[in-house]
C-alpha cells in the first residue's frame, strides 16, 4: 500500500558530493513504489516547504539521477535559513505541516548540518502536536566536518583531498620558484569555526620539511610573534615555507584574523581573506616575497577531485535515510561509524537528532602538533581513509565533466502563497 | 662519437606540465648515447649555469624520469633572472660560456617564455663570437599563452581546462545558493598581461546565460559604471552572477584594477588582487553578496586536471627540441601548429628565437565578444581542443598523487666560484 511521498531537501552550504546523497535517496525511493509514491525534493530547502515550492523527481529519467550522483553544487538549490523556536515561528512549523498534509508527505529527508538538524528535530516533534503523522531524518552532509556523533560528514572527505592535493601540487611549484621569487605560499582554507579543513592540508607533508610547514587552526590562537618566527626558522632552514591559513583562524582575543580592519583607500572595509593578512604580515615583517590563494567555492564543488570514500559515505547516508524512514524511525539521522582504522572499514549506525542539533565537534587536541602548527600522527590516521580513492566525473570531448542539470519540474500548488522571508 | 652533453634549464614561473617536457628531453637524450654523453640540468635556470651549479640526470632512474612526466613544478628549480644585453652583461654571457666548456656542453635547451628565448637567442650568438661552439634551442612553456610564432604553449592547455572546469564547479554552487546566500561569485585568473587565461574560463558556458556570465579581461578597459549594469542585468535575468576576472585586468588609464590603492588599517599598502577590489566593488554599490575566490598558483600547478592535449604537446616540444638540437640547429624553437581545427591536429613545427624573443601575443579582438565581457565563437574553436582530454597522475594508497622528488645529483665543479646576484 503506498503510504505518501517521501520529501527530500538540501541546506547550508552544498558539497561536491551533496547530490550523491541526493540521487541515493532518489534511486532507493523508486525501487520501493509499493510503499512510496513520490519523491519530491523543496526547491531551495526549508524555503520551498514553506513556499510549497516543490520538485516532482519521477520526471527526471534514470540517466539523470546518475549523473547527478557525480554533479556538484545542490540540485534542488540549499538555503541558509534557520527557523527558530517553536514558540517564536510557530507560524512557520503551522505552514510546513500544512504543505507536507496537502502534498501526503509521509517521510521528511533534510540534508543538511547541525541547523537542519534542529529543524528536522523540531519538525518531527511538531507533527505529532498538530495531528499530521510525519517521520523526520536528518542526512548528514557539511565540507566543515563539524556534526558530533558521527566519525566524519559527507562532503568533508572532497573537501579534504581537494586542500590536500592543491597544497602539494602548490608546494612543488614554490620549491622551483624561492630562489629568485616567491619565498612563502599562504593558502586559506574554509573553516569559519572548526580547523578540520585546514588540518586535513597537513596530510600533504609525509616527512619534517615537507609542505605545508605551518597550518593556523582556529582551534589555536595566533601569536604573531611566534608565528613569524616560525616561519622566518623554516624559511632557513628549508629554503621556503607553505603556510595554510583556516578562515576561522582568530587572534588572542577571539577576532578572526580575516576581519582585520582592512579598508581600501576610501575607508571602506574590505571582505574578508585571512590569507592576504597573513601574507601580508609576512611581507611586511620578513621582508620576503608572499603569494597566496583564496579557493573559497572551488574547494566545496571541486567534483572533479573528490573523494571515492567520501563519495561512498554521501551514497551510503542517502540510502540509509530512506531505509530508516521506511523503519518508522522518526528524528534520526544515519551517521558514518569508523569500526576499523587498519584496514579501514565503516558502516552506518543510527543517531538521535536530539543529539547532533545545534552542536559543534572542533578538532581534539590531540590531532594538534605539539608547536599548534601542524597535526599529529593520530590525526594523519583520522584523516588517511577519507581522502582515499579518487571518483571522477565522466567528461565530455569538449574537456569539460559531464554535469547534469535537471528539469526540476514543479510540482501543482495546493495552497495560498506564503512568503516565509516576509512574515 | 660522443659529441659533448646536453644541458637543459627551466625558466619563469612553473607549470603543471614543464616536467614533462623535461622528462621528454631526458629520454630522449638517453636514447642516443652514440651522440649524447649526459644530459645535465642547471639548477634554478640560467642562474644555476652562472653558478655551475649543475645536475646529472643519469642519476636518476627511468622510473623516477617516468613519474616526473606526471610531477608539477619544475623539478632542478626556474629562475626569474633576466640577462640585459651582450653590452651590460657581457661578464654573466662570459661566465656562461666558460661554465658549458667547462662541461662540454654542445647543446643548450631552455625551457621558458619569452624572456627565456632572449637569453637563449643571445647566447646562441655568444658561442659563436667566444668561439664556443653551442647550440641554443627554446623550447616554449608558459601558462600565459602568451609566446608569438605559436598555436599554443605547453602548460596553457592545462591551465585553462582547470579554469574552466574550476568556475563550472563554482557555477553549480552559486546556483544552488543564490536564493538566500551569495548572488554573485568573482574568481580571479593569472595573466598580467593577456587574458588567454580568463578566456578559457568561457568555455564553462555552453549556452548564453550559464557562468560564467562576464569576463574581464587585461584587453578590454574597466569601464566601472557599464560593468555594475552588467552585473544588475545578469542578476535580474539570471538570479544570480559568475564573474571573472584576469590579475590583469585594468582601468581606463591603464592601471591594474589590483592596484586600486588597498590598504590595510594602519595604512599599509595590500598585496594585491582584482578579485577582493571587483567582489567589494559589486558589495558596496549593488549591495549583493559576493564571494570570490583567487586560485594563485593553485592553477598553475593543478596536475591533477591537467589536459591531455598539453601534456601531449609538453611532451612534443621536448622530444622535437633534441631532435633540432642534433640536427644542427641553433637559435630556434620547436613551435606547436594547428594543421586542422576540426577534427583538431597539429605538429610540430620550427620557428627562429628571434622571431619570438621579447615579444607578446594579446588575445586577438575577434576572440573576444561584441560586448567585451565574453569570448566568441571563434574563440571557442581555439580553446576546445586545448582542454580536450584527462591524464590524471597515478595516486597512492594515501589518496594523494604519486609525485616524484628526484635526487638531484650535483656534477662535480670545476671553476671558481661566481655570484650572478652580487655582480
Amino acid at each position: 500500500m503506498v503510504e505518501g511521498n517521501l520529501l527530500y531537501a538540501q541546506s547550508g552550504g552544498v558539497t561536491a558530493v551533496i547530490n550523491a546523497t541526493a540521487a541515493a535517496i532518489i534511486e532507493a525511493g523508486r525501487k520501493r513504489p509499493q510503499r512510496i509514491g513520490k519523491v519530491l525534493a523543496a526547491r531551495d530547502g526549508i524555503l520551498g516547504v514553506l513556499r510549497e515550492d516543490l520538485i516532482d523527481t519521477s520526471a527526471e529519467s534514470p540517466a539523470a539521477i546518475r549523473a547527478l550522483a557525480h554533479t556538484p553544487g545542490g540540485a534542488f538549490g540549499s538555503c541558509r535559513f534557520k527557523l527558530k523556536s517553536l514558540s517564536d515561528d510557530r507560524a512557520h512549523y503551522e505552514r510546513l505541516i500544512e504543505v507536507l498534509r496537502a502534498h501526503r508527505i509521509r517521510w521528511f529527508l533534510y540534508n543538511g548540518g547541525n541547523d537542519s538538524a534542529d529543524t528536522a528535530l523540531k519538525l518531527s516533534s511538531l507533527g505529532e502536536a498538530l495531528g499530521y503523522s510525519i517521520a523526520c531524518i536528518g542526512v548528514p552532509k557539511t565540507v566543515d566536518n563539524d556534526l558530533v556523533g558521527t566519525d566524519c560528514c559527507p562532503g568533508f572527505g572532497s573537501v579534504a583531498k581537494y586542500t590536500a592535493v592543491s597544497v602539494l601540487e602548490a608546494g612543488f611549484d614554490v620549491r622551483a620558484m624561492h630562489s629568485t621569487s616567491t619565498r612563502v605560499f599562504v593558502m586559506e582554507t574554509m573553516g569559519r569555526h572548526a580547523g578540520w579543513i585546514a588540518a586535513s592540508a597537513g596530510m600533504a607533508a609525509r616527512s619534517a620539511d615537507d609542505p605545508p610547514h605551518l597550518i593556523l587552526l582556529p582551534e589555536v590562537a595566533f601569536d604573531e610573534t611566534k608565528f613569524l618566527a616560525a616561519v622566518h626558522a623554516v624559511v632557513e632552514r628549508v629554503g621556503w615555507c607553505v603556510v595554510v591559513v583556516s578562515e576561522g583562524a582568530r587572534d588572542q582575543r577571539g577576532d578572526f584574523l580575516a576581519d582585520a580592519g582592512r579598508e581600501d583607500a576610501f575607508g571602506h572595509r574590505q571582505l574578508g581573506g585571512a590569507a592576504p593578512v597573513i601574507a601580508d604580515l609576512i611581507s611586511r615583517r620578513l621582508k620576503l616575497k608572499v603569494h597566496w590563494s583564496l579557493s573559497d567555492y572551488l574547494q566545496r564543488s571541486a567534483r572533479h577531485i573528490a573523494s571515492k570514500t567520501d563519495l561512498a559515505h554521501a551514497r551510503g547516508v542517502g540510502q540509509a535515510a530512506v531505509r530508516m524512514a521506511l523503519a518508522g524511525k522518526n528524528a534520526v539521522m544515519p551517521v558514518i561509524e569508523r569500526t576499523s582504522e587498519r584496514p579501514y572499514a565503516w558502516r552506518i549506525a543510527e543517531a538521535p537528532l536530539a543529539a547532533i542539533a545545534n552542536r559543534e565537534r572542533l578538532l581534539p587536541a590531540d590531532y594538534i602538533r605539539a608547536d599548534g602548527y601542524g597535526i599529529s600522527a593520530r590525526a594523519r590516521r583520522y584523516f588517511a581513509p577519507l581522502i582515499r580513492g579518487e571518483a571522477y566525473p565522466p567528461y565530455g570531448d569538449d574537456g569539460l565533466p559531464r554535469y547534469v542539470r535537471l528539469r526540476l519540474r514543479p510540482v501543482k500548488r495546493k495552497l495560498a502563497p506564503y512568503d516565509p522571508l516576509k512574515s
